[in-house]
């Protein structure tokens, strides 16, 4: 595909659907969302990405004709090489050829990658990412997951799952549920923990601020608990990001890698306390220590990051 | 590089230095070993090397003109982009500028490469490696080193130290010195927390088998003990073994392998008892469950490894 094109990117969630248009230049030109509605079945949702997509290039006041392409970052189980959705739960998918029939629908060329890769993408080459051409991208949020670029290209592996570092176990000899990466510091585990200290007494500014419902509890608020100084909070998230300091060494340990982008939401809500800690945790089991030299820095594209780096990719199109 | 010429391999150690001449078919026409000797100096180590692989083309017959180059594989830190040793401890060498010195007195073109990395090369092409062109070798003996191959190629990393698997966190809450897989698995903690326990007065066979003396252990004792059903032994090796496991899961999770070859001198002792605990290991930690596809295999070529993966490598020269 000529790079002086532009192209369509898609970021496809079980909730919402988000896209918008780049230019050659790497320029947002557009950008939308909209509902999902994955209840109303396969065909109904390609029809909310059409749409949303035609919506997004009449408001950048462009031909439909300029566009080369469509990137989609999709969630679940895929066969990237073909472009198909395997499984994905949240979508009610299952081997769904969703490159073919969208391409079909939208009249481009549509590739097709993981929710995450697409985001790690975005940050190698508009975001954070800046040193060499290998790069780790690790998203906390309500769970946790990783994109990796080796050699200047997205790495999928053999069955199309590398990068779950969430699912990457640090603490082996801990009691099950309690051993991996996303069960220790996703925010899901971080608010699961904190609620269970708070049940055994243990006082918190997080008590007051939910009126006792720490189910309540989003990325903001634990934000708020850390700039209260609440030292209960602090201590969970400081072993959180202990936890994704080790997952990030073991894999720059593991690849020699010069840089990694930490992003998602609990991260951005965070910001420099967070990655400070994770740093100088990967500076403690990082080895050789040379490879301390390798950079920990924040996701600078937040939620475009998807939009773009599926844009991005469709450039990758034949 | 024409494939259809000669090449030799070398397996460098800091107590033996092993060759081999491998002919365009792969196959090993001769091999031989000598002391490596490094308390004279790195100019009498590398003489040793040129003897020893002159040795090796007389005792093959072939004519010095018909080896198009070596491949050594080296111990230590290594700038592989220009074939130079940072600094290898126990050969006492720091920038030694390999590739180009032992090039000039072996007039044949040198590729330099780890030693771990070498042999993992080697068990891709001519060993246990089968699947797809992405591997990870993993070889456990006194100390803990691996091999990435991904793409078909040697995955060295931005700072050339890709693969230190032993050096990964497994057990983030455990003391100091008992986090890594090298702490906890290698055949060096294996013996250290055996004495440990015998002298807390576990019963084991060891004790009338070394007469008290656990210094003395090695793996083919560890090999013997596991033979004679000893409690203790079975239990430590066991340990090792999840620890192993769990290590192979963890970038088989990261990298959607299809393949881990495990080697190095524990393996080769224990044989399949080793290999079925580490994969019993591996299918209760990798993800994705369809991971457990991946084939966890023992080594083919045991001591050979190096000097046929050094070989092959060398057939990679321009």
């Amino acid at each position: 595909m000529p790079k002086s094109k532009m192209t369509l990117g898609v970021d496809l969630g079980g909730t919402n659907i988000q896209a918008g248009l780049l230019d050659a230049e790497g320029k947002l030109l557009a950008r939308d969302s909209t509902k999902t509605k994955a209840e109303e079945g396969a065909e109904a949702v390609l029809g909310r990405v059409v749409k949303l997509c035609d919506g997004i290039i009449d408001k950048a006041k462009v031909s439909k004709g300029d566009v080369a392409g469509m990137g989609i970052g999709a969630p679940g189980a895929l066969d990237i090489a073909n472009g198909v959705v395997l499984e994905a739960v949240n979508l009610r998918w299952r081997d769904f050829p969703l490159a073919k029939k969208l391409g079909e629908l939208a009249g481009v060329p549509v590739l097709v990658d993981n929710d995450v890769n697409v985001g790690a993408w975005g940050e190698y080459h508009e975001g954070a990412g800046k040193t060499g051409k290998d790069m780790l991208a690790v998203f906390v949020g309500t769970g946790i997951g990783g994109g990796l670029i080796l050699n200047g290209k997205l790495f999928h592996g053999h069955y199309f799952t590398a990068g779950e570092i969430g699912h990457t176990t640090v603490a082996a000899h801990a009691s099950i549920g309690r051993r991996t990466v996303e069960n220790l510091a996703s925010r899901n585990s971080i608010v699961l923990l904190l609620a269970k200290l708070i049940g055994a007494n243990h006082p918190s500014w997080l008590v007051e601020a939910t009126g006792g419902d720490l189910a309540k509890v989003r990325s903001k608020l634990l934000s708020q608990a850390v700039k209260q100084d609440d030292p209960l909070t602090l201590e969970v998230i400081g072993y959180a990001a202990e936890v994704v300091g080790i997952a990030i060494a073991n894999t720059v340990t593991m690849l020699s890698l010069p840089q990694v982008v930490v992003g998602g939401g609990l991260t951005e809500a965070l910001g420099n306390m967070w990655i400070k800690r994770i740093s100088d945790a990967f500076d403690r089991h990082v080895f050789p220590p040379q490879l301390r030299d390798c950079k920990i820095v924040a996701s600078k594209l937040g939620d475009d990051a998807g939009v773009i780096g599926a844009a991005l990719l469709a450039r990758e199109l034949p």
